[in-house]
């Protein structure tokens, strides 16, 4: 908090009691009270009112100046340009590994980054020399600043090996403030430690434009999925515990236990008397209630077989994506199917990315829907009094993780992946913070995830409608790599060599291919947002494959269209597309919301139609019988097909969208249908990145990570 | 490192080559290369070889002085008395809650606090405000400095409440150190958030005895445990995703598969190198490998009844407890029972604690064994390639977290809990660098967790053993409330009020009682280490009762026993006990391990014999083939009863101990009979502690943590 920059305790003269006013507000000849020779050092709180003696006239004049100085130094705070010290790169060819580059750079400690990009030294927690959580008091102290522009990097349809969208918008932002001095910030999702160690390696960009440390990156980093974690896995422990309870005790027993005598004493618990007050029960003495209302307090009733709430792990473990739990005698007879899926696919990680701060996280974190009750009423994480606790467990994970580009440049952390069973897009927290500190004139470029059709859709649909923010411009990703496959290129997996056609001159492959492209660029304008095309290039492609794929995209409609060397040059390689980015952004954008699933389905994926399944059709009526039938959506979809079949690459046309169920995320505060079958725990394959992970334990480097 | 402050680059006259060299052997007369004028900052590597111009007289001479300067600073580092800003304490009465006590304290920066005891700038790494991360490298800087002397703290056998060993514990270094100006460290377990949350509360000691900040010490800490976890469960995943790819694919497949061709080359990484050298195939190049070595190679061949090791979660979940895993269609009908165990039991955690640097930790890793082949060959962390991947996820939870007490003096953090299914010790190196750091007069006082029987046999045979370190003292705590209980007192269990046993007068269930403290005093001699006991005084404790467990436990054999009040009066109630520790670290400790596992049984236990299960025998037959006969042994017993039944109080006698299983912690180095039936997964009570615990959005106050 710094309330001291904001407001001063003044004494009007005439006035009987202090006020808190802006410090804007003071007029010579106001008489302050509680001035303190401390003040200008901006440490000292001034709202202190506990001594009512009239200072100086004197004092009253040394106020004043030190107003006008605070003013200027608020003003210099938050118009300023960053005056950002960045780290020199100095490419090499051919391009070394990850880790390499990332382990031969140098970056500033982070409380420097800090100070640089106008943080105060109390709105930081420091963890180690190069990450630190930043705290949300930041919006309240620059509320009134205008933002930056707003942009949003998304992708055409990817193949298995991702077309470089993280590079991409770490290459922008290198490219914008070390190249072009302009303030920017880039906003990443944190990745998951399962496909780090399985098949995909980290997600900390990659060549020239990468996070660093990007072990730091990959790893544990400031432990917010852990967090997740622990707060996901604690509700699921609650659920089963509590049917078990319920099962084996009698009315009086639960209630003697849940409302036990404490030194003499019986008292309901805040969280227990909001559950009361839901129940229509209003009292306040555990001995006054009835016998019918001791049961319906005691009881939540909890239907096994409609428990959605699963247990997560953040590692590739396919053999827990369905399991018997309860088979222990102590569980007496208690068994029900249950899986768990990868962490970051939890409800809490989507809560996380779209909450707006700590009050409306705790509200979201209550309202989770984990189960029906036996009446087919919603049970939530509030009827099981563990609300505060995932609250607490969350505390330090709404704080947005700030590290720094290989030039210096800085980026926040914050949130989680996986667009295809997930929402997949950074959080709003981090976004809402980085566009004050860029300033009016500065830029947040944040990524969503897989092709525009997925993460796009859903960072429009879905955060967009959550956060009130509008994008200024789309930055799409497309490769020749990924063209090729749609345009009829043999199949593209990892781990498999690739083949010729994608590592020679092609160019009718290229021309047919960009459907795909074409078909994304539609999708955007959809949205009535200007689109860049970002080509990423890669050293295999011939000049004629880019011009070609440049030229298609501007005749499809993209503002612009531009070749990226980020990979290979850093910053320089995409100072290009930062100017077509910047000129982008002030072309007027008209955004707007697409709504129901019928259009997602086909005015985004082209499908003819939808069609439920009675299992779908049945939830979404439980779903609109229990008041939450308004919800965005968020679709579980394949990334790898604008349709629902990962084969059919190009734009699939004429088909019909099966939805083989429905879910509802409440606490996000959306419905999730599943498109076909979207499986939530990826596998490891047979040779996992980790045979090549290591740690030198005499210089404590890691190796083999990419 | 701090290369610089031992060990210049020198040449001496004569001698064609640089040689590093202690800072205290250069004498006049010898000639200096690669001198700079920046060296006195303390910041310059000295070990620059790469210019051999020889160095004037002149910058000769000045390098003298900076080595007079820099041995004079590093004995004012090693040896002096710390000046340590304790903070004050104003306890009131009646003591308020825990969480209100921590709160109501301002702790130092951990920064100040590093600085204070002698921790140098780049041998820490901050999280947030109140904690850090100490470098091992220290232990490096400071190995020829004299260790301090070695307290432990034990207990008699426990109630389900627990006797306040941790409160003991912090109660004493406060003592110590902020009233006695004796430097002091107290080592403590990090807890589980599974208790924390269901039925314990936290573990940060208590009242005016307590880690500050509380709520940061209770919850993520600096992430170990979460690391533990991550570690743990990537290995299970690696287990039967290997089992599924073996049983699914020719050898050939997998081959080409786990030996890939990459840019056209196909070659081993380092780990598959070393399984090769181990199965006696001294070959390099994946070409050349014959049918049956390539079959060898790729096969390990788990049979899925042998596995051993488990997943794990920091949580309390009853119906992990045993599962069924591998369901799902893609898993082709692979089903197994298996189990989930909470985080702390992990082997990994055993690890974590027994290790003493990061190179014998990643051979503790790779040595696990997780399994048997169908030959009954054990197959290890190594033979499945993940050693590397488990020390990189590994590399920060190594490190201690510094924390403080309430009045200001400096706490580690390391390793957990659960001495009745693990060895529950605090971590070796934990120990290590505070013994450096308070220096020769200085105290560290670490726990052991539940009664002597347990915690501290485990501590002296296991811990100490892997350390080397002789323990000068052992604290053993005792509560008048205990002392009923195994005097016949009523039974005593967690949520049910005390009976009026507990809270009157009652001498002859204290002196009944004090049979327990007499035989844990006896198991504590056998050890050879003079003990002290601390009477542990609750306000319903009266005089006389005080005074009785005293006497008889002076008349028992120990040292000395002194009441202690540190709970409602923080350090100052604790000096007496202070007092008497550091006269008995004078008497002399004749320490030595005890051995087998009929011994334990006899002498510590007090069984007549031990009962192996056809379980167990064929389990230590096994072991004992595959050569890990000699390990020592770690029981897996309740910590309720000297005995296997909890329900026996008091000093049980006649009773067979039945060994129900056994397993093996090869990586951690021992072997743990099963005594009984012994959970590995606590479960949630019918009212958790969460119940009570929230979250103030807006001053972000826990509550409710006690």
């Amino acid at each position: 908090m710094s309330w001291e920059l904001h407001h001063v305790d003044v004494v009007v003269a005439g006035s009987p009691k202090p006020e808190s006013v802006p410090v804007s507000w003071l007029k010579p000849g106001t008489t302050l009270i509680n001035c303190s020779s401390d003040l200008l050092s901006g440490r000292q709180s001034l709202n202190n009112t506990t001594e009512n003696a009239v200072c100086s006239l004197a004092v009253a004049m040394r106020m004043q100046n030190m107003v006008k100085n605070t003013e200027r130094w608020i003003h210099s705070q938050q118009l300023r340009k960053w005056d950002l010290h960045c780290l020199k790169l100095q490419p090499l060819s051919p391009v070394p590994s990850d880790i390499e580059i990332s382990r031969a750079q140098s970056p500033k400690a982070v409380d420097v980054l800090a100070k640089e990009i106008g943080l105060l030294t109390d709105e930081i927690e420091i963890y180690g020399q190069t990450k630190a959580k930043v705290r949300l008091s930041l919006l309240e102290r620059l509320k009134d600043q205008p933002d930056g522009k707003y942009v949003l990097v998304a992708g055409i349809t990817p193949t298995p090996l991702g077309e470089g969208k993280s590079t991409v918008t770490i290459g922008l932002v290198q490219a914008l403030t070390a190249h072009l001095k302009i303030n920017s910030f880039a906003c990443l999702r944190q990745p998951s430690q399962g496909p780090t160690f399985g098949v995909k390696g980290g997600a900390a960009g990659g060549g020239y434009a990468q996070v660093i440390p990007m072990e730091e990156f990959n790893l544990h980093l400031t432990g917010d999925i852990h967090a997740i974690t622990a707060a996901n896995n604690l509700l699921a422990a609650a659920i089963d515990a509590r049917i078990l309870h319920e099962n084996t005790q009698s009315d009086k027993a639960l209630y003697n236990r849940l409302v036990p005598v404490v030194k003499g004493v019986r008292g309901f618990s805040s969280i227990q008397l909001a559950r009361l007050r839901r129940l229509g029960i209003n009292k306040t003495d555990p001995e006054t209630l009835t016998e019918e209302e001791i049961s319906r307090f005691v009881r939540l009733d909890i239907d096994p077989s409609t428990i959605t709430w699963q247990r997560v792990v953040d590692t590739n473990d396919r053999f827990l994506r369905k399991i018997t739990i309860g088979q222990a005698n102590t569980e007496k007879g208690f068994v029900r199917q249950a899986q768990f899926d990868i962490a970051v696919a939890s409800e809490i990680m989507a809560i996380l990315a779209l909450t707006t701060s700590l009050e409306d996280m705790k509200e979201r974190l209550g309202k989770i829907v984990v189960a029906n009750d036996k009446k087919g009423e919603p049970v939530t994480a509030e009827d099981l009094g563990v609300t505060g606790a995932l609250a607490v467990l969350m505390k330090d994970a709404i704080k947005p993780t700030l590290m720094q580009t290989l030039e210096g440049t800085p980026v926040f952390v914050h949130a989680g992946p996986f667009a295809n069973i997930a929402h997949g897009n950074s959080s709003i927290l981090a976004d809402k913070i980085a566009l004050k500190l860029v300033g009016e004139k500065g830029f947040v470029v944040t990524e969503a995830g897989f092709g525009a059709d997925i993460g796009m859709e859903k960072f429009f649909n879905i955060k967009c409608r959550a956060s009130g923010l509008v994008p200024s411009v789309v930055v799409l990703v497309a490769t020749v790599r990924a063209l090729k496959m749609h345009g009829g290129g043999p199949s593209v997996s990892a781990g498999a060599p690739l083949k010729k056609e994608y590592t020679e001159e092609n160019l009718q492959l290229v021309a047919d291919g960009c459907c795909n492209l074409q078909k994304q660029i539609q999708i955007t304008q959809l949205f009535g947002v200007p689109v860049v095309v970002a080509l990423n290039v890669f050293k295999t492609d011939s000049p004629a494959e880019v011009d070609l794929v440049c030229k298609i995209a501007k005749q499809s409609g993209a503002f612009d269209a531009v070749p990226c060397n980020h990979w290979s040059d850093g910053g320089r390689g995409a100072v290009k597309l930062a100017q077509a980015v910047e000129k982008a952004a002030n072309q007027k954008s008209s955004f707007k919301y697409l709504y129901s699933l019928e259009t997602i389905a086909q005015k985004v994926y082209g499908a003819e139609d939808i069609e439920l399944s009675p299992a779908a059709q049945s939830q979404i009526d439980r779903y609109t019988r229990q008041g939450f039938g308004k919800l965005p959506i968020c679709m579980a979809k394949t990334h790898l097909s604008l349709s629902h079949q990962p084969e059919k690459k190009g734009v699939p046309t004429g088909f019909i969208l099966p939805i083989s169920d429905v879910r509802a995320s409440i606490g996000a505060g959306f419905i999730y249908p599943l498109v076909g079958t979207m499986s939530t725990m990826p596998g490891l394959p047979t040779r996992p990145c980790f045979y090549d992970i290591d740690l030198d334990p005499v210089t404590e480097e890691v190796k083999g990570l990419f």
